[in-house]
């Protein structure tokens, strides 16, 4: 059954299995919130007059009947159903007859696919940003444990100053609050309510779109109609930045573990189980999980160019091309979830070496420490500069490799407080609890 | 004179030319920023003593005297001289001697160009907001004005439902406020003080990053010092993705205008004035201009891409790469800009058409307010259905084409206030005074 | 059980469903290619004496009955088993013991992959020129059939000068004569024998590389065992350029498909059965599959920039990234071969409209044909084009709408031999028949 | 003057300065190939009689003239002259009059741009083939003369197997091999006569095509004119994949000698001469020049997707966007050609380490070569696997730290013979003397 199915129209059987693509199997997805925006259509068409209240009850509780299916995920799409929506609406056809009919009044697939994709990112984005928190403490956490461990910081990847483990954890940790604007600005987009716009020209019946906005727990409307429709691709595209962002964040991160890794640096190991082996070389214990990391989080970032080529140069209104975003679109959430619970719990039981510095080949890293303490005993810094050269040429061994940097952000104050405070300066922006109060309430 | 040059180091002329690029060019657009940035530096080390009062004075006299020379557009970086950093500490350094030399104490360029890039990057958002408000406020009057002349909307690009011009322009309107969100995180991320991160790895000076963070009106701090470098190439693909999708929002219109100006439609007319010719056509009148915008918008949009490719799999910590990113990343927002002015210049002389649904070719437009009209009066849908199927077969004169839809968002409200509060809301978020009044404050 | 398995080595549950990911599932396409590498292999290597003769012959039986499994569509990875590789070893133990496991010698799955992959490839690309050919000849035979009929012309989206569905159909024709251009390099390019390669970094073996290369039909081989496995993402990556370029030509003509189909162009129709309807709109008959031609089509353009952010930046030697890419790289050929199918079959039912050139608003076409004709007969070119302007503003209807182009690849002579000549040129340069006489005498 | 200018026509300013933009600039790139290409049109339009004998000497004698101010670096476009196309033919036209205007019969701007472009393209693929075998005997005399020197071979970025100088240059030296395969594919799709499609739509004159396909040394024809502009665009991405195919292998070489160069590798050293030092660190000596190859390669490689978006779903015909690809597409080459410049100039200065394999941190390298070698003398696998495990964590001092790698392609036989013989069958596809034969003959 197709919702547009006429009858008569006898569409190709290759061309019915080509354009139906992977709608049925990425739909599930959708299914739950497919229901809620039923339900929330239903409610306002019954407060215009185009139910009556009986009926709605009916729906009601049909539309929780199914998604109680949905939640045990004993949902189906039925052989020969195009699509979810179609599904449901055949679910309540079957039990209530045309008054399951009724419920597409005033609407069309193309805003219910709207409105379905909003609150499913919606409810995505709620858990990326409880996954980015728990990565976020990890970091953080380890930031202040390995505070005074010493590493080289490396400019060219040349040996130039001195760093420590407290920094470089500490400086992923905050790149996640800045991804997190990203993904708050994202949530704002698609956190505005698209039904009722229909094809996207609207619909003559008097929709009370504002009703259907405080049900749903929308923040705002997509006012105009024409621009709730146009919003289809650029919203996913919104949300792809914000996700390849933090890909990014993720993607540094493990280049550098895999390079700490490496015998030639030597800085961090994995433990044992995290690793793999080789097939031919016995004494191989490969960071695996970190290049997957890496090349997923890259093959993520190559998303929005992805939403952006299906899209670009279209004109506005529907094309059936939209519906192919989804098929990069809606797996990258789980593929961005995994990817930050693996890498947590990675973290959680990465291994760092405390002796570093001791290898002389990092000696090079206290020349400008050593000419600056010079100069602040009172020895010129052109004497201070030869002096120091002249005992890292002789190898450095009565070099003074002690640290002390102070200042906000530094080696001696890596200002885990205030990153934390950002992070929950940005998080509080969200107010997911609308949300989740607003779907609690539609379906109790 | 190269900040490095260490007297012996004879670098090859052939590697000379090609390492430094378009650095010396793109550099002149950073030029005022990098002046403020040393105010705001020198006043700081006076605070912690390593500057005297007198010392500090002369500096900001000279620093003064060179952002004169800036705003009156004399200011050259001249040969041999590496970039815009190493410029300003020569002028300094001819008129003051050693103490023009202090005033590197305590920084790195690398902290310098990451602190003139923000502050630019902030000015120019400022500016781009003005320009997507004045834009936006076309479009939405745009709307008002012809909110009653009625277009066929399309999906597939088949003629689908009655939309209006009302509409159509007010949806572009409404998606610059969303691309204003991606600008407003982008900015968030822009907007915090990376001074006193020195090469990414902090200082041995006690250096007070909240003092100049207040002096240049930075809303935070970038405060792992780690973090702060490397958010060279995040920061600007934060904006680009920003930029990105304004670019996305003025593509499409141009697309929808292209199409609209052909003669196979007909809707819209370019005042001849803002057409071009054919050398061997003399009937043409082509749309250059939003050809154009097209095209350079479609561009602009490839900028993140590019961004992610130079700086992805490189390891933490300063690579010379960073700098290729500038030769894109600053050319950027002058297209940005141009193409925002132009376009709003355009369509506030752009022509439209007033009688276009009188083609019969559109007449199916109006099955669907036909058939919900004839079901309001009583008539049973199936009925309905057929009667219009079979007035449209007839050739469709007798056809309602009256369209009544009122509810919110539709063609008889298309929520132009509404917008505008969308609008004027995502433009409080920014708070550019706060950034003008520092600035403001160090050169008075 | 893994090939690297060292009996001690537990890896993390959460690790290792994140790092098998999709690879048993994608590795089943990559089977049969992989028996005939171990075929070519085990004689090999029974050649430079590591196997006995009866060692080989029972390896190649086997190897042989596995090949039927899979051929039989019974072949599968069981669970636990890492891959493709690891699954035909252990069948190869479970049956001849010690036999079995003496295959893996001078081998490692890093080239076992690389041959895989590059077998496949050889493969799937036979199959992408038979599927091109067929839809070339469908082009250039509607070209032929439809060299008469006149359609409009247009640049800048502005009606220009007259053209023809047989310049229309044999442009695209000839596209993809262009197309295979790059298909064949990257056939070149994956016709090499990789094998031997190892880890990337050889054998002590003394491996005949000369004999697998023959024994599976390469060109030539990757002799530089380091380059061999550094051409890892960069052999699919030239594929996916070619892919790319097809991939650009059938985008192109759905988006004119999709635009002619439109009732404000009109000048094809598709047959109501390969149109799909509107869940609100009666009188619809979208275009949706030429719509998902463009989509899928746009989509598979991402393909190299995907690659490439996997790759970029990673140092020379094998990573775990380069896993990733077959996630996307693999189904990228039944995307494109049931596309090329679906569209030579719609072209097949696309229906061409012929009296389109009545249509008074396309008599600015004939200008230029006019003054060029009047030119012909002596009126000076001013005279002439002044005459022709007052004739089209007068309505046209004496204008002389006959079209007289005879030159090469002109409406009158729009070459389509001289292109069919094209294709085979190029076709001719795969030599196919090598390389599957080569398999077909490893099998026999 | 613009060719197209009616006299009436007014362009606002503001949009002409948009729609010019830096066309005038780039097209100087294009001169000489404007000249060629009309050099030829007139010798063609002489020959089909539409210029008399002495009209087209008077033509040829100028047009030389003008090719002579070219190539003294003379040439310019001036204030007001839209384009070359437009300076050229104002050239003519001032000297010669109304036969300075005749040569625009049978031609448009269209197919003079594309004519342009494709031989501009040809001869900059010469020069590209050239630089590039510069950059392979480079490397190929570097793996012949460090043959013998052992470096680590990594896999994972954990030290692996053995592997060679020999074999890293060689490698990179084989990859470029690789990369002209695209090129000559390139080339090939480029190497084919626009001339004579006009607009994209023919010409009513009979253009004799075969005549200036011969006259400019064009392989074969774009015989079809729809697909001769819907080239456009598409020759410009072939070469792009092409150009990004190379920086590919630049890109990645670049990688390894920065990481190679740091401290933690050590395997190379560049001369001091091509460093770069720090403004802080007196120590420091950066590998700029290899990380700005990098950075550009990386650069190049966002070039087809570039492409790509600027073109994906416009509709056939000319689209005034076209133009805006030359803005990224030109400058790519000289960018391309210096870095291969450069990039030749420092691989021969480049200093390689001999030891280092004396590093026992690299003992595990020869794990699988010394279990093997005792399998060979007869001790059973997995005794040879224990006793070789005890020597690597008894410190590895009395490991057999030979290799004897002997297979094609390995350590001991790295193949430069046949890798040059590749070099040498991909060069022979090219066959630039026909073209350059056939534009010396034009001009002499």
């Amino acid at each position: 059954m197709k919702l547009w199915d006429k009858g008569t129209n006898e569409v190709s059987k290759e061309i019915e299995t080509y354009t139906v693509g992977r709608d049925r199997e990425l739909d599930l997805l959708l299914a739950p919130f497919d229901v809620y925006g039923s339900m929330a259509h239903a409610t306002m068409l019954e407060h215009i007059g185009l139910l009556t209240k009986p009926e709605l009850e009916k729906l009601l509780v049909e539309l929780k009947n199914i998604l109680g299916v949905i939640k045990a995920g004993d949902f189906v799409i039925e052989d020969g159903i195009e699509d979810v929506h179609s599904q449901v609406e055949l679910l309540l056809t079957r039990k209530l007859g045309d008054t399951g009919k009724k419920i597409h009044s005033g609407r069309s697939r193309n805003d219910q696919v709207l409105v379905d994709l909003r609150l499913f990112i919606r409810d995505e984005i709620r858990i990326i940003t409880e996954l980015v928190g728990e990565l976020f403490h990890t970091l953080n956490d380890l930031s202040k444990k390995h505070k005074d461990i010493l590493i080289p910081g490396y400019t060219h990847l040349q040996v130039a100053m001195p760093s420590s483990f407290g920094l470089w954890f500490g400086a992923y940790a905050e790149s996640l609050t800045d991804d997190l604007q990203l993904l708050l600005a994202a949530y704002k987009i698609a956190n505005q309510n698209p039904l009722g716009s229909g094809a996207g020209y609207g619909s003559s019946f008097p929709l009370d779109r504002k009703m259907t906005t405080e049900l749903l727990g929308f923040e705002d409307l997509s006012y105009n109609v024409v621009y709730a429709q146009m919003s289809r691709g650029k919203v996913e595209k919104s949300v792809a930045f914000a996700m390849s962002s933090i890909a990014a964040t993720l993607s540094r991160m493990s280049m550098d573990i895999c390079l700490y890794n490496s015998q030639n640096f030597g800085f961090l190991k994995l433990p044992v189980e995290m690793t793999t082996g080789s097939s031919i070389m016995p004494h191989k214990k490969n960071p695996d999980v970190f290049e997957l990391i890496r090349a997923k989080m890259n093959k993520l970032q190559s998303l929005p160019n992805e939403v952006t080529l299906i899209t670009t140069n279209l004109p506005s209104g529907y094309h059936r091309d939209m519906q192919t975003i989804k098929e990069t679109f809606l797996p990258a959430f789980a593929e961005l979830k995994s990817t930050l619970e693996v890498c947590t719990f990675a973290m959680k039981n990465i291994e760092v070496k405390s002796d570093i510095l001791d290898d002389p080949k990092y000696n090079d890293l206290f020349s400008v420490e050593e000419v600056n303490r010079l100069v602040n005993e009172g020895v010129p810094f052109r004497d201070a500069y030869i002096q120091v050269g002249k005992t890292i040429e002789a190898g450095g061994s009565t070099l003074n490799k002690s640290v002390n940097h102070t200042h906000l952000g530094s080696i001696g104050n890596p200002a885990n407080d205030e990153i934390e405070n950002k992070l929950k300066n940005v998080l509080s922006g969200f107010g997911f609890e609308k949300a989740d109060g607003a779907i609690g309430k539609l379906v109790k």
